[in-house]
Order: C-alpha cells, then sequence, then structure tokens
C-alpha cells in the first residue's frame, strides 16, 4: 500500500454514483474534534424484557435463554402504515408496514454482542419477516436496516433493525437495478458476480471470507470503511436463504464489525440490506448484498446538494487496516 | 392548520425524491434526546483576521471595516484540485476547484450576526467567484454551499462558504434538470416559476418575501423546515445577477435564518445554490434557487439505503411556525 496520499474521483460500477477520495483532507484543523457523543440515557428502556408492555404485541418472537430472543414489532410511531386508507388528493397515502425487530432481551447496543448462534437466528427472523411481507402483492420492496449511535441516526440504544415495506421500489434500488439492467444487456451477467470475482482475484479491498459469502470495502465508498457482505454465488433475494445458509453469514458480519470496532472504537453505523424487489423477475441480473457504513462524519452541503461525496480515506487503505486489524 | 398529524408520501415535483411526513413520529421515544453537542474550541482559527499566513494567498478580497470584509482563499485540503493532472486508469483525476470564501475578518459563526450590507457584499462575492468559474470551458457546474455547525458537516466555525466547481454536472443537479426538462416538454414552461405561482397562490407553505424573492417550505422537505429561496422572475443562473438584485436576496435570507433561529435555537444547517450548469442552453426550463435544510436530525438507513426520507414535521406546519414566529 503506498504511502502517498490517494487523490481521485470514482464513480460507483452499479448505479454511478461518484467519490472524491481526497486523503489529503485526513489532516486538516477541526474546531469539532473534541465533540463527543455523550451517552445514551436508557433508564426505562422499551425494548428489555419485562417492558414488553411498553410496546405493540408481538408479531413474532423466537425464544431463546430468557422469555424470548428476538421479538418482532410493530413500529408504534410509524412512517408508513399497513393497511392505510387511501385518500384523495395529489399526495398518496402511506401504504407499507414498518416493524421493529429486537434481537435481544438484554439491553446490548450492538449485534456484535451476541454469540454467534444468537444472530443466526436474527438472520432468520431477518428472512422470515421478508418472506411473509414478500407474499402482499401490494408491496414492492422492503428495506431491512440498523441504525446503531446517535450519529447513525438512532432513537433508541438497544439493539434492534427496522423493516420497511413500501408500496413502490424505491429510488436508490431502482437505480442498482438500472445498473444491473445496462450490464447485463451488455455482458449477459449478473454485475455484482463480475466485480466480486474482480475484487477476489484483486485482494486489495477484501476485508474476509466466510464459507461463500465475502466482504470487501466499497470501490466507490461513500465514508471512510464503507463494506459490502454479500453471497459468491448469485442469489437475488435475500429471502431465499435457507436454515444452513445463515450461519456462515452471521460469523462474516461478526467478524467485519469486530474489526471495525478495532479500528474506530465503538462505532455508529448504518447497516442496510439491499434485495431484489418482491415481484420481480429479473433475478439473473441481481445479487443481494448488505452495506455497512460507519458514520465518521455527517453529511454535508456537497453531498446534499450534488449528490457528490468525498471519501477522506482510500477503500484500499481502510481494507488494509481491517485485514491486518492494526489501528 | 389542522391539529392532527400528517401522515402522507410525498413526490418532489422537480426530481422526484420521496419523503413520508409522518407527524405521528414527533413523539416517539429517544435515547438520546440528551444528547448536547459540546461547542466547538476554536482558540486559534485560521479564518480570523490576522491568521492569514496559515490559510493559502487570497485570490480575492473584498475591503471592509478592518484588513478585509470578506476573503477567498483556495482550500487548503481541496476535494478537487485545479489543473489536476489526469491519470492512467479506470479512475479519472480530480480536476476541478475548490475555494473557501471567508464571510466575515471576525469568529462569527452565521450569517445573520452580518449587517445586511455585508451579506449583500458576500453574495455579489459568490457571484463573482461563479462568473469566474463559468468561464472556464473544462468546468461544467460549480456548488456552492454552506455547512454551518457540527451537525451540518463543518469543520471550522468561522462564518465561511465552500465553492466546488467540477468537470461534470453532479447527479442531484441533472436528476433536477431532468424533471425540469420533463416538464418543459409538456407543459412550455419552467417548472420553478409554475411552483412558485402555486405556492404563492396557496401561502400555507409560504414563509416570507422580499421584493421580487421568495421563500416557501419545500413540499416534499427531507427536514423539518426545509427552505427554498428563489426569484419570483425566472432567472437560471445566480452569477447572472446584478448588483442591484442582492440586497433584497440578502435580507431575505437573513429574515429566514432569524425566525429558524427562533424556533430551533442555535441551528446547524446547510445552505446550497442550485443553478444552472454553465455551458447549458436550456435556460428557458431552469431556475436557481437555494436549498435551505436545518439538521435536526442524522439521515438513517432507510434514506441511505432506500433513499426514501422520514419527516416528522409538515412543510405546512413548518411554515405556518416560520411565519408566525412563535415557538
Amino acid at each position: 500500500m503506498p504511502n502517498k496520499p490517494l487523490s481521485e474521483l470514482r464513480s460507483d460500477p452499479i448505479d454511478g454514483h461518484k467519490v472524491y477520495i481526497a486523503e489529503d483532507r485526513a489532516g486538516r484543523p477541526n474546531d469539532y474534534a473534541g465533540v463527543r457523543i455523550a451517552e445514551a440515557s436508557a433508564a426505562s428502556c422499551p425494548f428489555c424484557a419485562g417492558h414488553e408492555g411498553e410496546t405493540p404485541a408481538a408479531t413474532m418472537e423466537v425464544p431463546g435463554n430468557g422469555p424470548w430472543q428476538v421479538r418482532v414489532i410493530p413500529n408504534k410511531y410509524p412512517a408508513v402504515r399497513y393497511d392505510a386508507v387511501q385518500v384523495a388528493g395529489d399526495a398518496e397515502a402511506p401504504s407499507g408496514a414498518h416493524e421493529v425487530i429486537i434481537e435481544s432481551p438484554r439491553h446490548l447496543r450492538d449485534v456484535a454482542e451476541l454469540s454467534t448462534d444468537e444472530l443466526t437466528r436474527v438472520l432468520g427472523v431477518y428472512r422470515d419477516r421478508l418472506r411473509h411481507w414478500s407474499q402482499d402483492d401490494r408491496l414492492q420492496h422492503a428495506t431491512l436496516f440498523k441504525n446503531v449511535g446517535f450519529a447513525a441516526g438512532a432513537s433508541l440504544e438497544h439493539v434492534h433493525s427496522q423493516l420497511v415495506a413500501l408500496p413502490f421500489v424505491p429510488a436508490a434500488v431502482e437505480a442498482e437495478l438500472e445498473g444491473s439492467r445496462r450490464y447485463y444487456q451488455t455482458h449477459g451477467q449478473c454485475i455484482y458476480c463480475r466485480l466480486l470475482a474482480d475484487e477476489l482475484r484483486l485482494g486489495t479491498r477484501l476485508v474476509a471470507r466466510r464459507g461463500s459469502y465475502a466482504a470487501f470495502c466499497a470501490y466507490a465508498g461513500r465514508q471512510p470503511y464503507e463494506t459490502w457482505l454479500l453471497p459468491q454465488e448469485h442469489a437475488a433475494q435475500f429471502h431465499e436463504l435457507a436454515d444452513s445458509e445463515l450461519a456462515e453469514f452471521a460469523s462474516l458480519l461478526q467478524h467485519v464489525l469486530g474489526r471495525l470496532r478495532r479500528q474506530l472504537g465503538e462505532l455508529s453505523y448504518n447497516l442496510i440490506l439491499h434485495t431484489l424487489p418482491f415481484h420481480s423477475a429479473e433475478a439473473q441480473l441481481y445479487h443481494w448484498h448488505w452495506e455497512l457504513i460507519p458514520r465518521t462524519s455527517q453529511l454535508a452541503g456537497l453531498e446534499w446538494g450534488a449528490g457528490v461525496h468525498i471519501n477522506p480515506l482510500s477503500p484500499e487503505r481502510a481494507a488494509q487496516k481491517l485485514r491486518d486489524g492494526d489501528r
């Protein structure tokens, strides 16, 4: 790895988003460098075992040591409501589903603190809930995501994920589909399969492999350490996974989170599942993957106004740090 | 204004981005509600008068009370470099301009603290720098933006803006252009002119008018209080403004910032100029405007993963609060 700071413009091979890798910027002065985000204060956490009465009734529970290990509830403050009534006017009524997956009865902050068996069961719940919603013809897609820490937009600290099923294909997924479609038309191959083959061959951005899964730092990562996790075998929908395929992925995810923590300390991050829309006939050209985005800086004017990102740490350097485990 | 919480899905009329207005969510519990961002510590600020030696030599200075009132410098830690050498390989070398506009010799935090005359001079500098870069055929567009406060991605507290001129039209601007083009082809009119006429007629999202400028809360605002400021007369490029047109806009901007501060206290915000690409022949269909986005919450998984925003305060309610000036 060269020590010279990297400075170049990159375009994401899938959706084309642009990122300036600008390692020179890492040394700039920062009036806010001393800013420390205070710890959350969760004196009375509605997600802890024993407080089930403070949340809606569970849709699904997975047993474990204690009252349950995983508990799925409708979001009490949903962005979208299932079975919402369509209203007149130019605005569409929200009609979708929004649920919360509580991933431990204990007040843990991160799935990295679960055992691999426990995380495997959590992944099984993700799969099962996606299967459930995929059977509703009115819903087109679900985004499953995890906000960990204040800087990642979490409002509650207790380890949990959210599932938002929508009556349309969201823009970010549509942009990936368009890119994948273009590539497939020209090359007759899934672009993610090709990308992964390249990453495994090059190795410079590879973070880790576990069985049939791999994790690498994204070529056009928008934030330092942005990491994608995906299956090496082509698969378009996460919810088609078999039970036997979950444990290896759980192990990879925990490994990557552990390495990130070694670099960044207690980190804030978003972890987002990208999966083919429910009723799509394009399974040949799309590949499910998780995008793990540590939130080390705020999105600022250029990101908001231009859609152009600036990343002060090259994905190659980030991957090397994660592989080596050195700080 | 009805007191019932609003819950609906909106699409932006220009670029189509989707926002769930979900006022129900305003009451949800928050472990991080007590988080206070510590003040910046700017013991030695490179942007203050007397510290000019710590920054690159000025490209432009506007005289004022003191050594200067406005000072333009190349960014010492640029995302893009002017006259960068093109490198081989699949990545493009950054080639663009990145400069900083320091808007007061005093350590102020916000342009709201300038006099209207001073802010008018600052706007004149924006205009002049855009004119300057617009004459370079290699550059396609410039984004002029201001990050104020930690939550908006600022690294220095001292009042300043940034200009990033790029050798391509950035994605967010291209998306607006596409929407504007579609509307123009069907209706033979600038979509922003139509939108503004509607907003002035309806009045529910209007915040203020000053002479020939208006400010309103965006119909599909992505964050509470997102406000757009624009000229009532059609104009595609900010850098074509005459000197005589700057003072009214300065007055409107200060008014809006004052009203926002009354609602939100010392706020973090991004203020971003959207203007027609330099060499475009589509002046008839695009309309320059500023997007002012107070940063009251973090972008989370749904925004990152799906491109779908959730806004817990309706634009109509936000505009009413800004008009009335009550908390």
